[in-house]
């Protein structure tokens, strides 16, 4: 076994580590024998000079077969998973999952919670009264089995090396790393037994990814990682410099996707949901075109079917179904504040980043893991980018719950919203694919 | 104060660190307060975007300033000290320390030890019967202000967080950066309280800098620290291809300085012993050239003044003096195996890191800083690079004390030194100054 700082050093140094040196550094690091600070340096110089598609490959290896990996080889139909990289009224996976169980996939989807300015699916499940992620793993499997689609948290089975190494890159600025964060989401993702995966991959200021060429470099590392594990990875680039759709906090996320699943039209979010079910159904010659497939999906949503299959998932995980029928079950904020045009034009910006730091400031978020989280609260938006609004129109409603919290989030809000006089194409929310 | 995680990200990115950035961190590391998991990560985002001059001064400040800089400002004459980088057989410091209280400088020399290949200053010294590195403080600066020298071991008063960052360095991979040693060097030499410093750069096979363009970089930045300090600092750049001298191993250094002292002329280290005198008394004004500094000096050796100077270095820290009219008194190795050429030609490479390699073999240097050192062994020779020998001369010597280690030893030898039939001019051990 070669010493720990002769592995740094060559990576450090741009040099390629053989498959025995990441196994010994990692499984070192997993037993305790390689400290933390030997990690951290080790991360550092991976930000620097990064991991080839051999090294990645062996490094995705440890982590995942550092935990338990799901088999579900006895389900006939194929076995997929959808992930967001995450942003500001990210509410896709709570339509799309049952949709999917809809179309005859198997859906075990682990998701994740918001932290900072991002949303996190599992927040928003929360805000379903009794709704639990933490089912024992048994029960995960068998509503996978039964009725093809079940919304956990991560379990300490999954990849603990992951989780040990996102706690050390979390407080040494190697976060920002793609094969990091490609090696991170897919050994997680790999873990779940799936045989397909639709990655959105969020591009804006409210998004991790900040330009096309960051966000393509992940979706490339993220489908070679795929291709080496047997796993077809379908990659969609997706805006995220305004908030997705019309609402935007937990409880009101769920309400809108509760309409989405039954079939009311929420342009982005009925838009984003019926491509990527579209996309999977291409990709396991379940359909024709993304246009047959959207037309099959978009079936499944009229008919009400996603709708009662998420009245099942939530009764299965412990939550009130009757929420799918009346979302005024949901939590509500006590108060709104609702926010008018002070000039007319063309709204050319509605800011991501500043309306998710805003949500935080209302309770709806949190800044520290620990932080907990008031569902209530959120915004409710009557006009987007691209539409016109009249001085003293409408713009935005603030649902919470106590002054001082709407009036940090107005800081926030200031400069959020903008206007110009020509009219601008509305941008479409789907910007490619890989 | 900014989040440990913003800091690091911005060196990691490539932006300037504030003077109240760096201060926090390294404070805050001092203090505990910062974990090193947080540090090996900074240190390897410095390794790669290096720090500033702006930046540098700071750092060497705070290390500086978290022990007790020294303060010799009631002493008329210039005080001053040498810093080598490192090598085979480099004794340089012994006759250079007295030769240049001798001379009018005061010299508070704060040197160190083996470690690898490389051997130190307090290792040699120790092979003098009874002397000691580890007197007190207050005893040094006596010395300093009445015999205008002393010698001794890092205290761990000088730089404590010099020696906290260091031994992290030492597990992470992060030695090899030239804003970090460069700091590392200068804080420790300027809190000795000195207003001149010789550097003495080895560039080769046998050094820590193994090209003149890394050598130059290290030199510039150490100078540049040195001004921000008001300290002058001159370079020397030196050959370290091969062992320096005609002896290496403790007690044969030791016995080969003592010969330099008594003015006898030891090609290569009488040299440089001279040429770094001459270089200080130009720098302070009290030679009006090199060649006029080497003569200075070189009167001093061949009066004897230099080695009675050392007499009394020796006797004050404990030593026994004699050693000096009488090298025999030095521990000596009981057996002896000489080297003899197997074909006629000019040598044309000795390799320094083979034989710095194979003395640590002998017991003469240390691979962990726990290991101890026998003194007695090493290497003198009879025929150095640009010599010529016929088959069956004499090349080398060997000293040992145990059969074993004198075969470990041979195995490092075997191409150690090479032959070619064309005449190569001698190289100059002395490359250039900065």
């Amino acid at each position: 076994m070669r010493l720990f700082y002769d592995i740094i050093a060559d990576k450090r140094d741009g040099k390629v580590l053989s498959e025995e040196d990441i196994t010994h550094f990692l499984n070192s690091y997993l037993s305790g024998d390689l400290s933390d600070y030997q990690m951290s340096s080790m991360l550092m110089a991976i930000f620097f000079n990064k991991l080839n598609d051999m090294e990645l490959k062996v490094w995705v290896e440890r982590m995942l077969f550092s935990g338990e990996v799901l088999d579900f080889s006895d389900i006939t139909g194929p076995v997929v998973d959808k992930h967001s990289t995450g942003g500001v009224g990210d509410k896709i996976s709570i339509p799309l999952a049952p949709l999917l169980a809809e179309l005859g996939f198997s859906v075990p989807m682990i998701s994740g919670r918001g932290l900072g300015h991002t949303g996190g699916t599992l927040d928003k499940l929360e805000s379903i009264p009794g709704f639990s992620v933490n089912i024992p793993k048994e029960q995960f499997c068998k509503m996978v089995r039964t009725i093809g689609v079940s919304l956990i948290g991560q379990t300490p089975e999954i990849a603990p090396l992951d989780k040990k190494l996102y706690a050390l890159r979390d407080v040494t600025a190697t976060v920002e790393s793609i094969p990091l964060i490609a090696s991170s989401i897919m050994s997680k993702k790999l873990a779940e037994g799936i045989r397909g995966l639709i990655l959105d991959i969020k591009v804006g200021n409210g998004a991790f990814m900040k330009n096309r060429e960051q966000a393509t470099e992940l979706a490339k590392t993220m489908k070679a990682i795929g291709e080496r594990f047997n796993t077809k990875v379908d990659v969609l680039f997706t805006d995220m410099n305004e908030p997705l759709g019309y609402s935007i906090g937990n409880s009101l996320e769920i309400a809108e996707s509760i309409n989405v699943m039954k079939g009311v039209y929420v342009p982005q979010v009925t838009e984003l949901t019926l491509r990527m079910a579209a996309i999977l159904l291409v990709s396991f010659k379940m359909a024709e075109s993304i246009e047959a497939g959207e037309k099959i999906a978009s079936a499944k949503l009229s008919s009400g079917l996603a709708a009662e299959r998420f009245k099942k998932i939530i009764e299965m995980q412990g939550g009130n179904p009757a929420v799918v029928d009346d979302p005024g079950l949901l939590p509500k904020a006590s108060k709104r504040k609702d926010i008018f045009a002070n000039e007319s034009g063309y709204i050319n910006r509605m800011d991501a980043l500043s309306f998710g730091k805003a949500l935080v400031q209302l309770g709806g978020g949190r800044i520290k893991k620990e932080d907990s989280i008031d569902p209530s609260v959120g915004f409710i938006f009557s006009k987007k980018a691209g539409d016109y609004a009249k001085k003293g129109d409408l713009v935005y409603s603030i649902y919470y719950n106590e002054d001082f919290r709407l009036r940090n989030s107005l800081e926030y809000l200031a400069r959020s919203v903008s206007f110009c006089q020509e009219r601008a194409e509305k941008k479409n929310v789907i910007l490619g694919v890989l």
